[in-house]
């Protein structure tokens, strides 16, 4: 059994989720679908889900693991240490599958099943060894959205394996929620079910239409949502008064006949075409892949602005981040020392695209930014260096742009140091297009150290300058382009380039 | 009557987010609360207001308008194109404000209330012209979430009201969402009225507790909802087999007695502690305004977000910038032609603040980018030049970085023209911190004139060229400093500057 040998089990959408997620964090996946068409569906959750990820992420993706697809359970268990279970919501259909698998899995593998609405103890009926197996519920897109509700039968029993799973779950970027008590539905799935049936009514009776219940959803309290939960956000609502105020305040309105919950609205042909006719009237301009595409190129946007103010998901994400970094920073100590560093990789994002179609112009001036900070950081500048010596601030740069980029193009930068004293230091980055191998942009850019505390010019550490001393001498024997030192050749000095 | 005259009744939350979203829109605001404390706590929601707008525009606000308190309804009404009523959801205190707004104010003014529960026709009672009575029930917070939710008795006798109304909330940047019916708790509230009890549930019968439920929210379906609601999420969920699919498959789960939604938990003292002891770990290590701004500075980034993607809330967003661009472009077109433009102005956000604690090194980049995309658009390229004759493109630049700037600062951008042909324009602007009046950044900037279809350099327009020679004509007499033209002049060309 190895640690990165993870079975999927049923290609559908939370299967292809779920393999996504662990193949682009290097883990190896066999998913086992009966249909042979599943392979084409997955393959195309693959490529959204690198398209998220590499969008999202500031580090580098590791590399990728095998994606295997298996017509026989037999191949997809053996020698896996994790198996997700992705079939049909039908008790019959898993309790089968789960007498299968103990047949074939190793005795210690983890078996998770992604079931919406049934609790462990249900799932685990007939097996030989019950406490092996736990529900590990994500959401759709499980590539990108953190959440995993995870329930147990008997706690104690089971204790070991949960942890080992939330580990697991949590190197490929995670949340998992451990439940108190098992429940049908878990946590989130009964909050979503009262939103729904109350939606249906609203539907059926002509109060709304999908579009607008939509709306009423993402112009108001979805955007709440995304950061802050019910309870948060009411603590808020109540003013300074807090919660307390705002129950006594919202308590009362319980009373009121204002929701249909009581009753469940019947769910014949007419209400299936009523909605299907607003959801296409809504949203049938796009394909699913695109609404997919867009859905996830918000959703990643929401992370990263959650990221840069260090709240809820965004820390899920920045810790995910720390664990991919320590492992892409191992790779490139072994990098062949006269040669530029290269430090920094990344994709270009949606948000960076402008109005000309191409990277926008402070984008490439974001990436060297990026680049200079991993070099800093390869120098030896890290949390206790900063506030107990000081940092580097950028006082001058001159920045060429040679040549366009475009959505989703990697890009990877060159670093040379090209002089350095106690407090100034001077490098040089090449941009390049790693997709067609061409240099994009440079930068010239000058640093002086500065003590943080009294906010001026101070010398770096002896570590920090012999680390770039240990530099100049390797890169000594580098070619050094003529533009360097240069200035603006251009329009308004006098001077009059000719016409390329 | 003004049209820009505002009575906002009742300085709770709601109350003062109103007034908040009315006097950073330009609007003189008198707002009536029999309780003389009330002006504290608006003002503290104000500087929120001012703090997350400030945050979320690309754009300067208007001038603010006045703010004025009233402890008699009469000077709050008269005269007031618009009358937003906030007081408790008491239909007997409501009635009896009617009767009195009523005889004091002016005959066309709109009434508008933002109850939660209660509908226009019960709102109306004993009116003597109910027509003029409509629901404006927003969220809070107020001046960020779009959502306002209208609502009337008869469409009819209301629609030239209603489309008043609607005009006056859009130009405040807000989103109407017209209900076709009316219906107690209209849309939104009856969708959380949903999610509330059965959160209730969860956390009388310990299942789990707020903070459970509220990560369960925002690290799953929480960030969906920022921007795709409950229809087009599973739309998506059926995968390629769109929501007809979806319908087919979670159609049946109604049947199962997930929810308990069926009966309402008591309300008692012992719940209401539970709740509030919970919330209290869960929260009370931040006060309630600190968790206004961490909740304001993630929802304009959410904003952000959608405005860069062109989607759902951020469509809203852009259309008020649009709004406020056009009256903050009239006022530019009135500046002395023989000074530096100034064509751009912005606050330094949460977002831009790095490790050291001030405005990143590309972030200066970004508004200097910013503020020459205004300069482009100033001398006459538009949508309609982008797509008939070209664009330009940066191809070199050399910045200086003199001083730091702090979170929330206000910066602007002075920018002249240094030289131009028809193919190349070089600008050199210079970046102020206008708090506190210095100079913080130059940057010296050289762009050449592209055709967007071939992607090579060619001519700009005539009238383009006429406005920049227009331009260096007026500017000529400008005072050029020194460092224009000058290399960088640094460690590692063989030269050494002398120590500072």
């Amino acid at each position: 059994m190895k640690q990165n040998e993870i079975a999927i089990l049923g290609g559908g959408v939370i299967g292809s989720g779920w393999a996504a997620r662990f193949v682009l964090t290097g883990h190896h996946v066999r998913l086992y679908d009966p249909n042979e068409q599943a392979a084409g569906a997955v393959h195309e959750v693959l490529d959204q889900a690198r398209a998220a990820l590499g969008g999202l992420l500031s580090v580098p993706l590791p590399d990728e693991g095998d994606l295997i697809f298996t017509t026989t359970l037999d191949e997809a268990v053996k020698g896996a240490c994790y198996i997700q279970e992705n079939i049909p919501e039908r008790l019959e259909l898993k309790h089968a599958l789960y007498r299968q698998i103990e047949a074939l899995a190793e005795p210690t593998a983890i078996i998770a099943s992604s079931t919406s609405g049934f609790t462990p103890a249900e799932l685990q009926a007939g097996m030989t060894f019950p406490d092996r197996l736990i529900v590990a519920h994500p959401f759709n897109p499980v590539y990108l959205l953190p959440l995993v509700e995870v329930t147990v039968n008997d706690t104690k029993a089971s204790e070991p394996l949960t942890r080992r799973a939330c580990e697991l779950l949590r190197s490929i970027g995670m949340k998992p929620l451990v439940l108190r008590q098992q429940i049908s539905a878990h946590i989130a799935d009964r909050l979503l079910e009262a939103v729904w049936r109350e939606a249906l009514w609203l539907v059926r009776d002509d109060v709304a239409t999908t579009q607008e219940i939509d709306d009423a959803i993402c112009y108001g309290f979805g955007l709440r949502w995304a950061q802050m939960g019910l309870f948060e956000t009411y603590r808020i609502a109540g003013g300074t008064g807090g919660i307390r105020h705002f129950l006594s305040q919202f308590g009362p309105t319980l009373k009121l006949p204002w929701t249909k919950l009581m009753d469940v609205p019947e769910f014949d042909e007419g209400l299936v075409e009523k909605i299907a006719e607003q959801s296409d009237q809504q949203s049938g301009r796009y394909s699913i892949r695109e609404l997919e595409s867009i859905r996830n190129r918000n959703i990643a946007g929401f992370l990263q602005v959650l990221k840069a103010h260090h709240w809820g998901a965004g820390e899920t994400i920045s810790e995910w981040e720390r664990v991919l970094r320590s492992q892409s920073f191992a790779s490139n100590l072994a990098q062949d020392p006269s040669q530029p560093l290269t430090l920094f990789e990344c994709r270009v994002r949606p948000e960076w695209i402008d109005y000309n179609g191409h990277m926008t112009q402070y984008r490439y001036e974001h990436v060297f930014s990026d680049a200079t900070d991993a070099f800093l950081e390869w120098a030896g500048m890290d949390q206790a260096y900063l506030s107990r010596i000081g940092s580097w601030y950028t006082v001058e740069k001159q920045s060429r742009f040679v040549s366009e980029t475009g959505l989703g193009n990697r890009l990877g930068v060159e670093t040379r140091i090209l002089g350095y004293d106690a407090k100034r230091l001077r490098l040089y980055h090449s941009m390049r297009n790693l997709d067609c191998d061409i240099e994009v942009a440079t930068c010239d850019e000058m640093l002086i150290h500065v003590d943080l505390h009294s906010r001026k010019a101070g010398s770096a550490s002896p570590e920090f300058l012999g680390r770039l001393e240990q530099l100049m001498q390797a890169h000594q024997s580098l070619v050094r382009p003529d533009h360097i030192g240069q200035p603006l050749r251009e329009l308004g000095n006098g001077v009059q380039i000719k016409e390329g």
